[in-house]
């Protein structure tokens, strides 16, 4: 049983203003909710179908959740076919201390509006040992349904700030990170010292690439090169795809 | 003015089945179209709706085409928001000589279900240099519109074959090619000769990996090595970014 306003509530989380506003997100899925909570350390109201009672990983099982009716379920669900198993969840304090970030490699994101490459982003930065991501506030929100789907669970293991990118960039290049970023006619990452420590690594819009003040602070422009013969040929990577070679080649020059 | 047999047709290939019947497929949009028009060698019909015929490049404008009413161009287009651009176009003749592919990498991809993934890998293909993908029965159809629209345009410049990759992996490898395949046991891709000429390099799909089959004929099982670090870390690479991360790997060692 759950009341008309609570599914009003969890409702309204589809919205990003919403999601703001209360500070949660909903998470959906067995693997996914399984994720969240193996990680740890969020709060969160967890809901279970009738139907899907039975199918509960040990995991889920063990954590309190609120059984309710497959109609219930699909009243609060955002997807078309509710997977019956939905964590609404607290937004994680994303703290972070700037010694944190000094013993790291971090990734910025400038404008990535598809939900889907955010995602993917996300998910392919943990994998290789990133541990804050910041966004400019042009991008698509991290806790939007379909980048929640699309990380896998990265998302409650990689920290995700929105902020300004032009006082985020010029104060760390201030106190000695190393920028780098993705961009068309920048020096072949092949040919670049890159330092995978105290640096950032900057990644541009699907579309329009890194905006023109931010690319205007970039000291370390650096390109992947293409194999590609012939006049013609695709202009770009796509963007997810970018971060990952990239952040491949960081990882490699640290052996 | 485009009559009712033709909409009934065009909008038949919004199916796979008719795709195949036909050996045509629908290219939406004005980028698109000029990518497959400057790539030159394709058969088609072009249909541009009257409140974009201002609006065309001088390379669309050149090409024969057919004035339609916006009404019209919404019944055959395949998008929410038709871009007022389209073409259907035949396959072109996917032919290929074992000795092309002997001077060069070619990939392999085995049950990708995703259509945007399969375009971002044909893109990514075309970028690292491949000129020839082949794609298992269950792998999606590189014809399906989402696909062509991920392509943005490389679909035209690089092959896409259905094969049995049984058969074909036994064939090449018995030719002397070298077969590798991204697996989650595989040696390190770092710790790995890579050979980009006479190669074949294979990709399984985004849930299930190589499938068995597959995997047993492989004899150059490779991996992305992780860096994250805990004990709770994603599983795996999007297929797009694994297979991403990997051609630009073949590429290098070329240098």
């Amino acid at each position: 049983m759950i009341s008309k306003a609570q599914i009003k509530h969890i409702r309204s989380l589809a919205l990003g203003k919403f999601r703001k506003q209360h500070k949660q997100f909903v998470a959906e899925g067995h693997k996914i909710v399984e994720e969240m909570l193996l990680t740890g350390g969020f709060q969160y109201q967890l809901f279970v179908s009738e139907n899907q009672v039975e199918s509960l990983s040990p995991v889920v099982q063990a954590a309190p959740f609120q059984l309710i009716s497959d109609n219930e379920m699909k009243q609060i669900s955002q997807l078309t076919t509710p997977p019956g198993v939905l964590a609404v969840v607290e937004f994680a304090n994303q703290m972070y201390a700037l010694d944190e970030l000094g013993s790291n490699l971090n990734l910025v994101l400038d404008g990535i509006r598809d939900p889907g490459n955010l995602g993917t982003i996300i998910r392919t930065a943990e994998w290789f040992g990133v541990k804050h991501i910041f966004v400019s506030p042009d991008t698509v929100d991290p806790y939007h349904p379909k980048v929640v789907q699309a990380t896998m669970g990265s998302l409650f293991r990689v920290g995700v700030t929105e902020t300004d990118l032009i006082a985020l960039i010029s104060e760390v290049q201030a106190d000695g990170f190393q920028v780098y970023g993705a961009v068309m006619d920048g020096v072949s990452v092949y040919e670049t010292k890159l330092t995978s420590q105290a640096s950032f690594l900057v990644i541009g819009s699907e579309s329009h690439g890194i905006s023109k003040a931010v690319r205007a602070l970039i000291k370390n422009p650096i390109s992947i090169p293409s194999y590609a013969r012939g006049k013609l040929k695709t202009e770009s990577l796509n963007a997810s795809v970018a971060a990952a070679v990239l952040l491949a080649e960081f990882r490699k020059s640290e052996a």
